[in-house]
């Protein structure tokens, strides 16, 4: 049977599949909450390393806010409350005890919490109650502070990195003097986050606006950057937030201004997620499973040994470590698989599977030609190259296989961005090819539902930068200044 | 009225007022939880950064468990869920609603769960029930891995860093073969441990194992470092138990053995939490404020100018910031202060509070004499030293301070272990002076529990590597086979 179900029989078996067997991921016992694996987390590690290397080059510091949300806070903003209510976990209790009847171990009645604490689903209720005794003048601000955390939002169905109960993110939380600086600062994180999507995970992103109904509870504005998997459908990798003063009027965060005038703070809040781990799967996979961008495979270079006898076991070997040698005195992140246990073959197929970029086999007659036989995962191409300078030509072949992916997404998100100019031929292009549409859009909520409610498709974002042109809206027939976004979405 | 208490004053309040003055964290509005504050947070970002190095050169990787653990693993293992159910928080519902009556959002008891999730007070319980299906051969073995996580256990009384509700912490979960083996991980990571605690919280410790009372729940063996803070209480630094097969037994987890026999498998667990946050803060810290070793400070050097007029400003700023880019080329953490909102005095104190290892000042005579005043916070000294060779003068002076800091904390413990032959020995010298008792004990835990009871002291370890002599108990005069360190503990 094969390990990974082809993407042509189901897409949805597929990402399972490859998260599984690559070993990144796995549900656990508990509802909707994932495991994540050693080799799932390491790329995470790696994900994480780098962006806070980019949250601190643009002067932002991180924290640590409590867990627990007091359901009072939750309550203080009108739209956030009604945004999070309905997948919150709630603390009710804070003891266990023995049961009177000796059944086993229950919630002890007397350690009822007089306030029920909610688990953080995100934190700008509990950071906005802190910052009101932090901010008094405008010397106090910006305010510029990251929080690496773990968050919980019950969801009802759940898939591994894409959608689970519980997660793993970043979220940026800051406060300004200004309305402008606000949004010039939700604008330089939504950069920040195209620049690490397209550069690091190889991932074309196109940075727009969300809808009204689309926003971020509680934000005046929702700043995202959209991708689009190879199933045609769209997934969301990060988002911006401008925040006006709505939290800072919700929690009474006021600062005394130059002029001498008591203001409120205005805010934004911003974070991608694990999600980015099911964005990468599916951005670069294909039939023989995980294909990872080397600025990211916690293993860039897997070496392995082909030989026969004990003599040829003996050379192979010391070659192949010399080379590992080399390879990581340059800072290339290589592994020997020398092990007994399994043939060439099968290890070919699971470093293939775990998309490690490039993989080097040395055998006997390598030795002689003093040349290693190279095999690329992007492409699946092979060539021999010399020993001589190995090194020059795997740190050449990784950043050619890291441009590579990135311009195989490219090409395909470009292919696959379709303008339309009815409704018919909107449904057509949906149900035939996916991807995103470009199309005309009155600007009215109810114009959007009903799409939505028509196609499942959701309008993914008014795009930035990109040129206005008047029309009229596709379903509505009514006048628009220009064109959005559509797509189905994870 | 002074920043900071005088120690003589109350320790107590003199370690709140540095965490609270120098920006290290503050209490919530949660209660019990604290929030680490940037400044705070930067020095445990380097713990943790130092931790993981040493970790992963010893073959550990980094995974990720969930935060809730169903309440009847928990109970799996008997003496674990003992040590823990007094203390759980525990999730009852996943919803909350718009009260019926309209008078805010309440929880929604249609979604309650049917089985309680308790936030995880510590992971062995989820991470052996996952292990079970990842362990089915002795091939499988050993499993090394870490994971940062926040925990939250429910204290009744709490302190910052010291004892908080929800902390933040490492623990390892390893599985072994043998016996042997597990043991040999737990002592491998105490020494870890210990060699972090010595080379970068600069720290001395001693390294011993529990009594079978003050063990870890679940343990066959808790090891741990003990440090010694300035007011004579001993604090736990770092725990690493043997777990022996107790959680393999509770979750069923076996594995294959090479002689084809079905064996529970060994574990170890082991962790140090924001916990050492507060040691290091009692370690060196004095009257004026915090003082850090200069291998953890954020900030290692301030350069501060001092002028009278614009044009020695200039100047001074000039050289400061010239100094600056210097020190940064080699690596040592520094930032230039030249804001005009306070005087140099007062920004002499600031940092002296925020414990910034070096301060250089430049004034106008500095210039001509093409000197800087260097002032070191351990020691209060002060000399000029040349701009020529700053860049080697910082980098000793630093490496000298980590030396002196760690040389003085470990001439307080070692003039602080006492040896006594009888209990009123035993009172006078706990009351006196406190510090360390070096005592013979019977080995009872009757004998230990009466003592404590009666001094409040508790065994703190029983000394690895430290030489065997037999004499009588101090308490029943039983024999005894070897002494015992007491003390009053954090």
């Amino acid at each position: 049977m094969e390990k990974i179900t082809p993407r042509q029989k189901s897409y949805t078996d597929w990402y399972q599949d490859i998260v599984l067997q690559a070993g990144l991921a796995e549900y656990s016992d508990v509802r909707g909450c994932m495991v994540i694996k050693p080799y799932g987390y390491s790329i995470w590690e790696r994900m994480q390393q780098q962006l806070d290397i980019m949250f601190k080059e643009t002067g932002h510091e991180n924290a640590y806010f409590p867990l627990f949300i007091p359901k009072s806070f939750l309550s203080r903003e009108a739209t956030h409350v009604e945004g999070f209510a309905k997948e919150c976990a709630v603390v009710t209790h804070y003891r266990l005890k023995n049961a009177d009847d000796g059944s086993g171990i229950v919630i002890d009645p007397e350690a009822r919490l007089e306030e029920e604490l909610i688990v953080r689903p995100t934190s700008e209720t509990i950071i906005w109650n802190t910052y009101r005794d932090w901010i008094k003048s405008w010397r106090d601000l910006p305010i510029l502070v990251n929080q690496w955390a773990n968050v919980v939002r019950w969801e009802m169905r759940t898939r591994l990195f894409l959608r689970t109960t519980e997660f793993l993110w970043q979220e940026g939380h800051t406060a300004h003097a200004t309305k402008e600086e606000a949004v010039e600062e939700a604008e330089k994180m939504l950069d920040i986050y195209a620049r690490f999507s397209e550069e690091w995970l190889a991932m074309p992103v196109i940075k727009g606006v969300k809808t009204a109904s689309e926003r971020f509870a509680g934000a005046d504005e929702t700043y995202c950057i959209e991708a689009l998997m190879q199933d045609g459908k769209a997934l969301q990798a990060g988002t911006s937030h401008f925040l006006g003063q709505n939290f800072a009027k919700a929690f009474d965060v006021k600062f005394a201004a130059k002029d001498g005038t008591l203001q409120y703070v205005w805010a934004t809040s911003w974070g991608v997620s694990t999600r980015l781990m099911g964005a990468l799967i599916m951005t670069h996979s294909d039939d023989r499973g995980l294909v990872l961008p080397p600025r990211l495979a916690p293993i860039q270079v897997v070496l392995i040994p082909i030989y026969k006898n004990e003599e040829e076991k003996a050379a192979t070997i010391a070659k192949i470590l010399e080379i590992q040698k080399k390879l990581k005195k340059a800072n290339i992140r290589c592994k020997s698989d020398t092990s007994d246990t399994h043939k060439p073959g099968w290890k070919f197929s699971e470093y293939e599977m775990k998309g490690v970029p490039l993989r080097i086999a040395v055998g006997p007659k390598d030795l002689i030609h003093q040349t290693g036989e190279i095999a690329r995962r992007d492409t699946l191409t092979k060539e021999f190259i010399p020993f001589d300078n190995i090194t020059e030509c795997v740190q050449k072949i990784l950043d050619d296989i890291q441009i590579h992916l990135f311009n195989q997404a490219r090409n395909r998100l470009n292919d696959n961005i379709r303008p339309v100019e009815t409704f018919e031929e909107f449904e057509k292009v949906l149900d035939e090819t996916g991807g995103f549409i470009l199309a005309h859009w009155d600007g009215l909520p109810e114009t959007e539902a009903k799409i939505k409610e028509l196609t499942k498709a959701t309008i993914r974002c008014i795009p930035l930068d990109w040129k206005q042109e008047s029309g009229y809206c596709i379903f509505s027939g009514k006048p628009s200044s220009k064109r959005v976004l559509f797509a189905r979405a994870y």
